[in-house]
């Protein structure tokens, strides 16, 4: 349904869903601290004093409370959506008809009227572009180049579309600033560590119901998300075997207490093997081959990219889903190994998710929230370079969730400044 | 004794300690498996053919096996003690006699001797310089600056003289290339983490015989060492908490399950305190005047600059040694302080030290002898800057360490090679 | 339905559904291994045979494996409900069909039918009873007690039951020998620490999408439950607090390195609350007054023993449903307390539950099986007592777990079993 | 030197030490708070007025505390020594010159005069005895067994002692009442797990300066012992692998998340063992055949008996010393194997040790003389059997120590105690 004469531009399904879309925003807020606080100090303040912004993300109760958060402090916000299947009807009413917020997205839009909806949500001529895998501005690369030029930069949610940013500022085709929010250094620790950790675990308990002391866990990958799992899988009594290909890593997960091996021998010994390195057939053929009867395999992508599911189908005799996110392959000697959608059980991390833990969504969206202020802030200081979220952004973020949380730390005193400050000009 | 006609020279106390110490260097060895390795390589390759290099350390067995490990890979050397206090006449007595190290030492020579037998040292015309705070450099400077055209690159070993190396890059005085030891990867882990974590706790049960599970155990910082300490102290079933400044560090430390508060609040709980921040006088008279009676301060540095120790020493009534490394603090109200003299119980990192574990040690050295064959061999394409330990060598100390301690770890296939690689280039 | 002339004796709703239990008993025994290595000894040595038992207990797939096992050594068994809400049609008509067991039971049945069906089960004229909560031994003190004399002895699931059996033994009416299921060694660590540490916590998970590490999390008690919930809070990053009443447990939890205190300070601290003491109003009015707002109450019963939910709710001004087991009481302050209905989130022990972990589920069978196998073979040996589970059936069932899981332990040699053979004869 | 005229009867070696004792005396007491406060209560009630008690202990600082906590009950105390290569001759002194307590021990005494000093400590016609290893009993079996009439009851120190007291009275030869020491429950879990798990680590930290973390650690046995040993290993970054013989202990320990195997596989991976099962030869020649190169070997006894060192020995081409406490023996094949004179690290529990952490001392010293106390009170209800410690000295014991930790718990409401009450009477 199109927008009424009076009203701001927009494209929803139906506003009748508006008191629905109104409650799920409102039962959200208390467990977004952070983001609150960032809001009520934008409300006293205003920093986006009429700064039209666009969006292109995931149209939810999470994306909704950052995006409030934005038009309090005086944005302009028009907002279309980066995956029209994850599209709440209901908050879209919501946000049009309660916060004026200009959306354009329906659950389940096809890629057509998707790439319409990126034209018309930047045919509101923003300052500020919210981006999530580079898609408005691919769109607009391909539909009005000229239009950049009165951007003053942007924001990208996913790593997939970070790299593509750096491969654009590397060879000089990079047309505006634009931070990258997957490199907040809260976001590698805290979403990905603690937040990763904790679902990974969770999930596969809630799809296996297994006891998971005792247990052999395989974690390939000692990265800050494979330091996560291995650590809450210890947590659980589990022992921990690592697999890894950088010698740094794989000390530091010995070190660690963990045992480290080459995953071709991991298999025959793992209960669970939990995949989470980023790179491609992590579990392939080989491994299959020998893997223990009754292992579990957790799967993090639905694209079958790190675990080699085509081949371990090829092996399997018969291929059953037995629980709603597992499925079983038998081959063809009995052994059964099970396949957990992990996709479906956790969020990858890398961007704002209703499955994720609040805490997890909630220090991220303060931190993109006080990333657009600090674009519309600094944006003429700014190179068209990809930048991580600045460190005060990190430090000020992090501030306010320890005392959300009821702590309190040390400062400085002046005799500590300046025996700090000493230093560097030594000698 | 100088040295007689037919060998090199050599400034030491006396020839006759050489068996001793070739005892001691020989029984070293199998302790330092990574070193170990390098040197085999270094035997069979000899990078370091008639390359000249002047060392200031401690004459010490450690150090006695990385300067063997570079004369078995061709170089001349000649040493020099950093602390003379620290040098053992037997070691350098070994080194001069079997080794054919040009050696000037004697343990407690005075001041005026060591600015001479540096300037020996340098009289060698080295290519390579191993130094600990700068005191080969600023000899230089002093007497022969005109030396250092001929000079391809030094290594500095502490964290002080780090800091002052910087100070002249940034000033433009730097000349020459350096690489910081204190920067390797594997140190801030390993000689930082597991190793001071270690030392520190294990220093105290030496020092005092608690029984530490049950205890409040403040830690000051959660940097790499701060980090292991907390971790350790947890290991040994203490209750830790941690006092920051930096918000991002203290959110890491509760997510990590440790209590955070202020140090003010954290003195009136405390069974024991360590600090490891760096900063200066971060316990003072404030938090002697709460803190809770029998506590146990843990004083890393001889300088008394993070405990203010003459704060302390004015509020007590009396102050007396209870055990070798203990001094009770008894203040007027009855209170009891003990302070531990931790820089005599465990090695503050940084720098080589016999009483650090033998493996922080051996990783050191290793990593230090391929810095010196990488000045060797690249110092053409290097800046006169301040270098960290570069990646590669991380990576290969690593590789070793990992090798002796009998693991195996996984490589990438040709697949997986080509999926990672796709990526810089996407889009 | 009642059963056709030529079949065993039963009641069940519906034969038709037999196909669909029999799946559903095929799929659990794979995960059930040390059940399987009962059973394979039971129908290799029949050590049942002939013998009629008569079984008052949840008509679900967990207990048709154990009785299927019992029958494969040879006994006929006799099945009526001990909560007929949980009672599985499918499963009771797979059991009549397939496997040859009289079941008397139906989904959702009455009083008057329950306790007419539990004569109908004594009626096979039973060697042993194998009862929960005293079920089948007050119908027949009620109904048939001269029928006692032929029963050899009963097993008991259900804590409540053991201790009326216990206070009959003392009274010295206790007519017959009883092994108290929930007595075994390996259930209290197994079922109790593991099973509900893990349950307990993931359960938490579950219903409210926190963030555990960083959180202060309180367990009232610390007996076996309360030492598992400990142990897995602080493996998701939570600051653990205990309450006890008991010194000696207070102690332990202390030198675990946790924080103790009264609830009445606790409940200022806590962000959850879980209580597995087993005592009354362990959260009580007084609590709910200090306790800090969004604080997550766990209640491990749905009959609001250890929570005060009544207090809490006059407390309140308004009281919803906020998730499915989640209710929020909101007070007249604005404080929100959260109460979890745990019961519907996790097994509290003591009994079979589909919700428990497998392995738990297998031990507890598998424990149950061979005390039956026990009071048949040593009942002439045994008093009119109430019996722990024999340490050799522990053994036994750890024996086969740790086989089953691919583990071998040692076994003492000659020498050995002689030296520890003499110290009792010692003098 | 023979007591004065006018003092208490006393041999003891020199009386002008008494000074240098007084001030150790002194120095300890600050560190045993739960033994200051019952000394407190002590000297309030006077519970031992005029009672006579003989005691064969070591004769220590922490003896003396004990021992001046019974006198200031009212008690008069004879001592003589339990092992008089332990006889501290200064506290002899002290305790005689200033405390009154009649002395019979000098450093190194022969096995005659030991004999003889016994006899004079029973001379005094004690009520109570405090015994270690059935010195004192034994001296009265053989040489005045008419005197046991007048004995009230005895307290038993080492294990090996109630060992064979426990054959006496299963045989029913045991003739007076004894309460056995090592049966507290506070030292099963706080000197067995907390106390040598922390000693039996640091220990080998001090014997050898390895860095634990990472390193494969072999616990032999998963009693209390074995359960801290291996929790404190695994605090320090050890990779733990558990051997057992008992399947129950075993399951725990995979439970646990521990690695469980036969020893003879263990081997080939340690890189450090330490038993402590109480058994015999749990290291042995098939053992040390295996043994990985450079392993370390805990041996908790000076006797040999659980690590055959003699059988190793057998198989070693050398022998030496390589530090003060390890033993250094290169097999034929080269591999190197270092045995740990463990006994000299840390106290075997069982008994009060100058080495073992102060809280544990204050501990059982506190159970020890409340358990005198006991003896004194409840005398005429006991009979002449082993007891152990009474529950409600454990708990005393506990809540004074946690109260001199300062921690506060929960009691009991009236509603509670009602609640809990009713149980055992239910039905």
């Amino acid at each position: 349904m199109a927008s009424p004469a009076n009203a701001v531009p927009c494209e929803i399904r139906d506003p009748a869903l508006a008191d629905a879309g109104r409650r799920r925003i409102d039962n959200a807020f208390p467990s977004l601290p952070v983001l609150q606080a960032v809001r009520k100090v934008f409300i006293r303040s205003r920093p986006l004093q009429e700064v039209r912004i666009a969006a292109c993300l995931p149209v939810t109760a999470d994306t909704a409370q950052l995006l409030i958060t934005l038009r309090d402090g005086g944005a302009h916000v028009a907002l279309c959506a980066a995956n029209p299947i994850a599209t709440q009807d209901d908050i879209a009413s919501a946000l049009v008809r309660d916060f004026g917020l200009s959306v354009f997205a329906m659950q389940g839009e096809g890629a057509a009227d998707q790439a319409r909806r990126r034209m018309a949500v930047l045919a509101s001529r923003p300052r500020i572009l919210m981006d999530e895998g580079c898609l408005l501005l691919n769109s607009l690369l391909e539909n009005d180049p000229q239009q950049l030029e009165s951007i003053s930069g942007a924001t990208e949610e996913t790593t997939n579309g970070v790299m593509r940013l750096k491969a654009a500022q590397k060879s000089g085709r990079l047309p505006l600033p634009v931070i990258a929010l997957n490199d907040a250094m809260t976001k590698h620790f805290f979403a990905g560590r603690y937040g990763i950790g904790q679902s990974a675990v969770d999930g596969i308990l809630r799809a296996t119901n297994i006891l998971m002391a005792g247990m052999n866990v395989v974690v390939a990958g000692y990265g800050w998300c494979g330091k996560g799992v291995a650590m809450r899988a210890r947590g659980h009594g589990a022992n921990v075997i690592v697999t890894e290909i950088d010698p740094v890593k794989a000390l530091e997960a010995i070190m660690d207490g963990f045992r480290v091996m080459p995953m071709s021998e991991a298999v025959a010994l793992c209960d669970v093997v939990i995949t989470v390195t980023g790179n491609k057939h992590v579990l392939h053929r080989e491994h299959f081959e020998k893997m223990r009867d009754g292992a579990i395999v957790c799967n993090p992508d639905s694209f079958h990219v790190e675990v080699d599911v085509e081949a371990l189908s090829r092996l399997a005799s018969t291929r059953r889903t037995v629980r709603e996110t597992v499925e079983e392959f038998r081959l063809r000697d009995g052994r059964r190994v099970f396949v957990l959608e992990a996709s479906r059980l956790w969020s990858a991390g890398g961007h704002m998710s209703s499955e994720a833990p609040a805490s997890v969504t909630d220090m991220s969206c303060a931190s993109h929230a006080m990333a657009v202020e600090y674009l519309v802030r600094e944006h003429r200081t700014l190179e068209k370079r990809v930048y991580a979220v600045p460190a005060q952004i990190d430090r000020e973020v992090a501030r306010i969730k320890i005392e959300a949380m009821g702590y309190r730390i040390d400062r400085l005193n002046v005799e500590q400044e300046k025996y700090l400050a000493a230093w560097p000009e030594a000698n």
